[in-house]
């Protein structure tokens, strides 16, 4: 049986504050836990119910077995599927100016709010070969467990790096930058390098003022009807889709 | 002040029951309400805060005036903005046949659940000027708060309809209906008609097996990463810009 405790710790990673003061969030369901098992995050502990079987030859940690009942407890889903773990958030260990940033694509998100739509974007990184994700210090927690839930496996592969937005163009000046606006270049047409910021907007106010004035090329996605803009995260799968196709050309 | 039936029948417009009951569905918040009133739907009721300037010139029907305590209550959302409106559900009136087809782009969704993903659907429509989005009968309501909110007013501007897709494609078998699938051939190369159904499948599931042997035309989004899917309305944004980018050449 699960001590008051453990339940209470598991529960406090609910919530962002005690995410960051004890450097662990939540995993959970069947396929995300044997995602984190494959990947190189530190696994603290397991929850599992009586008779799930795991498909993993070593274990990072003892598995502690609960009832259904206490699960339900533990986790942030109304039906929680047969097993949890809590992972170490790793430490960013590099510095901005030590990540090696040439010839790859990267995306960075301005203040970007919505949990499903940060999982959507890091499972399009992911998707496409891109190794880093930047998010601005006012962007939704990737540890929020609907991000992790969104995510399906793919933040355990992408490197995602909360960072001010500012230095990291600073620093990297000859990256250019690309932005999409309503008024940009067609991006079938806009020649795109291989190696850029794709830079991507809050999902009511768009790209910061601040942030704007970095930007080396505005483009668009043609529209051929009358919405004033498309999901952001299905901007950035159809702006990465593009450099992606013309990288291969 | 709101009578007590007022209140309960708002509400009861929160629960799909409800909604299809009375045909009526609820539109919150200034933006969202501004884009209905430009539309062809019929408007019942506007409940807004006193103090709110409506940018209509005429009106369908009288405002209710209600405290913010008020709108709280009649709205979904935990911070309502200003107003709210309820509109009634279009009728089916076009049978599935009399519908024309021809030359143009269609979105199929099976069994699709999300209400964050149909909304970013029916924006992409909206964006790319596709008139016609077909549900199939297990599909998430469209009429449910979140797609409303999640389509942006989009939902407005296209024809969403409720039917069985097998029904659909056998009656207009001259279309060809295209799936997404990892081993189908490379989007980019394609070759895409004008005309076609894209169809999409279920977030967990994918398409299923019923469905699938009306597929035409296998096609895949290249991966260059790990990932073993893409969130569907970002794979539905993708495959429908690489078929208005292809009509453009």
């Amino acid at each position: 049986m699960l001590s008051k405790q453990q339940l209470s710790f598991v529960k406090s990673l609910h919530i962002k504050k005690f995410r960051q003061m004890y450097g662990k969030f939540l995993v959970e369901g069947d396929k995300l836990v044997h995602e984190l098992l494959a990947s190189d995050y530190k696994v603290d502990a397991i929850y599992a119910l009586a008779g799930f079987k795991i498909r993993s030859n070593k274990l990072p940690c003892p598995i502690v077995l609960v009832t259904e009942e206490e699960l339900k407890k533990l986790s942030t889903h109304e039906n929680p599927n047969q097993i949890l773990a809590i992972a170490e958030i790793k430490p960013t260990s590099q510095t901005l100016s030590d990540l090696d940033l040439s010839a790859s694509l990267c995306i960075a998100c301005d203040n970007l709010s919505d949990p499903g739509n940060a999982g959507a974007i890091i499972r399009i990184a992911d998707w496409f070969g891109i190794q880093n994700v930047f998010f601005s210090l006012n962007s939704v927690d990737i540890y929020n467990p609907k991000v992790v839930s969104a995510a399906k496996g793919s933040m355990f592969r992408v490197n995602c790096v909360y960072t001010d937005l500012q230095t990291l163009f600073a620093m990297h000046s000859k990256m250019p930058v690309f932005g999409t606006f309503m008024d940009g270049e067609n991006v079938y047409h806009a020649n795109l390098p291989k190696a850029a910021f794709i830079l991507l907007g809050n999902e009511a106010n768009g790209i910061s003022p601040t942030l704007a004035s970095y930007i080396s090329k505005r483009i668009s996605i043609p529209a051929f009807g009358k919405a004033e803009s498309l999901n952001v995260a299905v901007a950035a799968g159809i702006i990465t889709s593009e450099f992606k196709r013309q990288g291969l050309l």
